[in-house]
């Protein structure tokens, strides 16, 4: 026997998690399960990410207009980047935050809707990096770009002072920026959060299988991969920072759910760190798809708290506060 | 919506993991679907224990024979127990270790030979509690048994020398032992270890549904679980520690697997543990079905030596080797 059968079943809403999260995961399926353009089919591309954009942006109104700071977009060395600078605060520690979408949705308004969320939870100065996306910017643009700024941030700051958070495909960026900068000779951020991370685009992990369709949130990528890598080797390191050599990575946390389609990606993840004795957390929510609830539970809370108190165990404020 | 509704597939072995835990998967099923015999049927419990803890035993064999320390057995306070000694060690720690088995299984032999398998495992002196269990001895026998034998060892080492180790049924008691001592103001063990640990008794998880079937080694146990409770709520914190008031629990290891019915159990004890402010970690297999792959993978030693490794943080030897 090589495979496993496993008979049609329902799956209720579990007991097991907060109202807030059983609300969410009562919703059902919030991925419209529509074909992909041919990977040639630019304009059906760019048609297809404007249209889901919109969505994302309209869904995240209500949690932006909840969060104070206000993004202000410059340019940095040519990369767009929205930058949230919390009010009161002399915490001269700031976030490199690198969204998620596939690796080519939420750039524009919704990378800097996120990027002000993301100061919301940490309540630290963020730099949300805009990178260029596929379509009309394959990899190594997106990449290119976080090294970029990482780079000028670099002059700013220290490296001891700067966090590097990435989710989703923010967290394949994330993860790949790091490898990347330890392979050029540049200094390394003092921590790195990794929720939820998409870091191998070969997409081998188990729950890519086992949680298929008990994710809602999230449906297979294979086809987004091929059209980010542009004929790039998918298990290269800096398209899959899960096959790299980790040696040397900061202190890392890594936050996923058991119903996320990214939970392999995620403790296979915080595994190979640990084989090269890198400190590494996790944290899994029970019954949580892919990125958690929405922001919606306290389950979310609960694990922003653990990142905060992470960043300030291995990247405290030089004030001390 | 309230409910999923997964269409019937067929799970491939995944590439995700060493050979030989893919040799693992590739069994299928290791537990026949037998029916559990009526609650009041006591010949009956009888005979199907001992007829599973003799393939249990027969499959133990190979393991067991690799061991170089041998379990003595004796007598504290009314209680079996296997004693284990590696030799040539100055190593003053103590390891209470608590076997699995559905809390009806694995007493007797069994217990002696995981006994020896899990002193092999951590190389430290090892007490396994051969407590009293269903159908002649439910609830609270073995959680007394466990209690009194954790006593004696007090009065034979300071509690900072000693380390409570449970897997799955074992984690059950681990976890309620360590909740009743604190309730009975006896000083706690210096760190827990709890692999894949039945905190739940009324199965309320999310993974008692999602990984069902996917779960190759286990399944739902709620019919044993009354049998252990015998009228005493499955609920309460002694029976499922999950809903226990944690505070000022030791430091805790768990560990799961990606596949794991008690993936729930695990993550959601591990949150219950840091919501109140303890030191606990987790650590997740791709793809291990409960209890990781049946000791064969490197998979397997890593989380051994994750185990040590947190021992020897959190208890250090007196000598400091």
């Amino acid at each position: 026997m090589t495979t496993l059968n496993i008979p049609a079943r329902d799956i209720p809403v579990p007991v097991s998690v907060s109202p807030e999260a059983q609300a969410v995961l009562s919703m059902g399926p919030l991925t419209a399960d529509v074909p992909w353009p041919p990977l040639d089919d630019r304009q059906a591309w760019r048609e297809l990410i404007k249209v889901q954009d919109e969505m994302v942006l309209s869904s995240l109104t209500a949690r932006v207009a909840g969060v104070q700071a206000k993004p202000i977009t410059r340019m940095v060395d040519g990369v767009n980047v929205h930058v949230v600078a919390p009010p009161d605060t002399d915490d001269d520690r700031i976030v490199l935050d690198l969204h998620g979408g596939a690796l080519i949705l939420m750039g524009g308004s919704a990378c800097a809707a996120m990027t002000a969320i993301a100061a919301g939870g940490t309540r630290m100065a963020t730099w949300g990096v805009d990178y260029r996306m596929p379509p009309d910017h394959p990899y190594p643009a997106a990449l290119d770009d976080c090294l970029t700024v990482y780079r000028a941030l670099l002059g700013e700051r220290d490296s001891n002072r700067i966090v590097v958070v990435g989710g989703s495909a923010g967290g394949n960026l994330a993860a790949a920026l790091v490898v990347r900068a330890r392979d050029e000779g540049l200094p390394l951020p003092a921590a790195v959060v990794l929720n939820t991370p998409e870091v191998d685009l070969t997409e081998s992990g188990d729950t890519f299988t086992t949680n298929l369709g008990v994710d809602t949130i999230l449906s297979p990528l294979k086809v987004v991969n091929e059209l980010y890598a542009a004929g790039h080797d998918l298990a290269h390191p800096y398209l899959s920072p899960l096959f790299a050599d980790l040696t040397g990575f900061p202190p890392t946390i890594l936050t996923s759910g058991t119903r996320d389609l990214f939970l392999s990606n995620t403790v296979r993840m915080h595994r190979a760190l640990r084989r090269v004795g890198v400190e590494a957390e996790l944290h899994v929510l029970e019954a949580a798809p892919h990125g958690g609830f929405l922001g919606a539970a306290p389950e979310d809370a609960e694990i922003g708290a653990e990142i905060r108190r992470f960043i300030d165990q291995h990247c405290p404020t030089s004030t001390g506060k």
